[in-house]
């Protein structure tokens, strides 16, 4: 179950470059295009002359030509014209909310009445000049709920990640969640460790001994529906952690928007933004590249806990303090999806009531 | 939903030259092989012994000998023999009507006593010295009648065939649909427009200027079962397109056989038929790769169809005029169907009076 | 269905060599490990942390890691740590019975209190200095009880393996079945024949003349639940066959543990055992590599076996004389089922006379 009043990271902006973009989300079949001014549509990809994919056709004056018979659909779902034909009466079809901002394309696969523009997360480091950022895409063959998890709670970095983030005193460190407002916080400080290789390479970039004892932190948000974005980093040790100063620092956010394809499958879009060095592409490359092989060990992991668990429906899962993250947005989450159900059932009897 | 009680295309001789062939037809496994007298057979693919695919084994006298354990096939279904067994009792398998004729073994996969050789329909392009012949073959996932809704109404080259055959043209010629006997006709004229690129290869190969103004003709003719034979062609401007002499045309025939496999995948068996040097065998090879490209750009198209059709049953398709020609044949289609499903009622009922 | 109180092959030592083995035996999905002692020991493949496999994970201090966060799986089930939590209350997991022995890790799948090492096949030719042995392993989808068959009606070589062990022979020999006590023994002797190529490198590897006549035996004999031993060889004509002396024979076991995955879907551990020439490393490699040959060759017929049998589940085999080993294997294997069903009732009926 996922909520579908809410918006969802469909794509990137590369994704539209060449030609229509085909993707599922929530359950939903879209077709993602850009118009002749530019602006981003998306419509349910299912031509209604003869249920072709729209996906597969082309852009011109900024409709969507269908491939198979040349249909012409506009962005609001209604056919705009076809060769020879009179269209008025055509049944249109579902057309999206969807929103370009901060980098990244957004959907709402809900009801398009309660689409608001204004509750797209702000993000700062996709704006200012003072951030750099660089990301990638996995489709990964599980419930978006087990990415959450598997994110607010990065014990496991010191087992999947042991050669590049992980370290023993992850496991260590107490870890304190915090619930604020629609936001569950989840945070880890250890104090004067080693940096494991991932911060060295931080450190040296900026100009910091990467042999020098560090004190790291760790602070995941998760907002709903599933946006977890995690301070991490690491300071000279005991110069102030988080809140020391840029040059005895080095520090990102580590970014991830998890998009719910399926009940079991789902588009994972991560990424890290930081604010040093941020001219140097050829850093911002290699970190990228970092981040695309650490977090594809946690792939097979995700996918087989996946079908272990579809394997075993009826069995329970532990809820440790480290899965406290985990937990709290579960339950905000099964909030949204209850707040759904009953926003939905009202409709209902007011349909029937009508009907009456 | 697939008529049984009719004549399909299952294969090509050349694809039984070097030993047994296994193809499921309308949901029957079968196995396919050549006699000792050249005769083609068809069977259940599946040996009464131990359920083996029979079509794994080889003929031996005539025999199609099973590759486990060695029984010995007839082609009427009854085991001949067994080494050291005793087999008159031995269960029969299914045997399935079948005959080679115009290039092509044609299968009969419904009630053995209603197959009429007779019924196979005669091509001329196949017998006569004057045509030369080259196809292929394309497993494709979807229900069958989505192809003949494809070649009922070739709007669709425009778009899917845009480098090739398709042009601007067929979109804005108007489509003719008439219904005689058994047949669906749907065709289209276009007078005074430049040959797109395949049928300037077309003109060239006939001596012809390929920049010169031509008149288009398609003639799609449906007939059931799922058999889409379609004329088509280009004329110098004027001369009478599809009736016009052969020195100033270039016409063919496209020959499209249908045959189910389940109610998503089907067997498609296409060619081109033409009465202009013949002779050319470089010429008939040339063709022959160019069809098979340009009709594999309708695989994609055709498969995604499906699933969105798969994954939105509830939803009503449009008929429009260009669909005439599918919806008609669809009729046909279905009237065989309620055909054959009263015939069967109607044996029921027999049986149900000698039971009683 | 499958008896599970009963051993079965799991696995051979080198599969955990290097680290933890995932395999699903009898629809359960074990990880399997060896401790710090050196024991092998085998656990359902599930965290009770959070359900990720434990097969991902490693070993250490003799424990199982699970590599997601880093819970602590004893060979019991028991969760033995977890760092900075209290384990005591955790959920257990299944363990199961297993045992190393003749070169073989076994597993019971079953109840662990009905386990008996005791009953672990004793395998003479493994321990004894006096046989060689090299062998290997196959996932084959279809039913266990298929290669059962396959292995108890060695008529098929003379079809399935024709240009190796087959031989018209085969055929033309009765064959003899036998049931004592818990064993099937179905034989088959052929006398004054010509070796097949693969026992005429037999014979040469031995020091005989690989042209000679030669007297050949097939022993197989079945003991529950899938083990499936076969003596094999030739002999000069007229020496005693199976009981000629050492210096006129060539002859082996062929050794056969098959484990059910699932309904569809089974291991199969096949090798050979000889008692000549133990001591040529060559000689063994050489004939594993051949027997992987000649039983690579069964492998699609078994697979479109199942298929068939799965699309026709109506439909009733033969049992011919020739079927008669795999006939009383099945019925054995029957027993065992109904066995276990009528333990699992009275087990039952105790509960509900508690509960009462």
């Amino acid at each position: 179950m996922y909520p579908k009043n809410c918006w969802y990271v469909a794509c990137t902006p590369d994704e539209l470059e060449q030609q229509p973009l085909a993707r599922t989300i929530c359950g939903e079949a879209i077709a993602f295009y850009r118009d002749n001014e530019g602006r981003v549509a998306a419509v349910q990809d299912f031509c209604p002359h003869r249920g072709a994919p729209l996906s597969l056709g082309y852009v011109e004056d900024g409709l969507l030509v269908c491939g198979y018979h040349g249909l012409r659909m506009g962005r609001d779902g209604q056919t705009a014209s076809m060769p020879k034909q009179r269209v008025a009466r055509f049944p249109c079809v579902r057309s999206y909310p969807v929103e370009e901002r901060h980098g990244f394309i957004w959907i709402w696969p809900g009801e398009n009445a309660l689409a608001d523009p204004a509750d797209i997360p702000y993000l700062e480091w996709a704006e200012s000049p003072d951030w750099a950022y660089g990301g990638g895409l996995f489709h990964i063959n599980c419930n978006y709920q087990l990415m959450i998890d598997n994110l607010m709670d990065l014990t496991h970095e010191t087992y999947v990640h042991a050669s590049s983030i992980g370290q023993k005193e992850i496991d260590e460190a107490p870890v304190r969640t915090r619930l604020e407002g629609d936001q569950v916080t989840t945070s880890r400080m250890m104090e004067s460790v080693k940096a494991p290789p991932f911060w060295q390479l931080g450190m040296e970039a900026n100009g910091l001994d990467p042999n020098a004892d560090v004190d790291r932190w760790q602070i995941c948000r998760f907002t709903p529906p599933s946006h977890v974005l995690i301070d991490v980093g690491v300071a000279l040790a005991g110069c102030g952690g988080f809140d020391s100063a840029q040059d005895v620092r080095a520090g990102s956010i580590v970014v991830d928007f998890i998009t719910p394809e399926s009940e079991t499958s789902m588009w994972y879009f991560w990424g890290m933004a930081r604010n040093f060095k941020t001219d140097d592409v050829q850093l911002t490359e290699q970190i990228r590249a970092g981040q695309h092989t650490i977090f594809s060990e946690d792939l097979e992991m995700l996918e087989r806990q996946q079908r272990n668990l579809s394997d075993n429906p009826q069995r329970e899962l532990l809820k440790l303090d480290i899965d406290a993250g985990g937990v709290q947005a579960r339950r905000m989450i099964d909030k949204m999806l209850q707040q759904e159900r009953s926003q939905a059932a009202s409709a209902l009897s007011t349909c029937e009531a009508h009907a009456s």
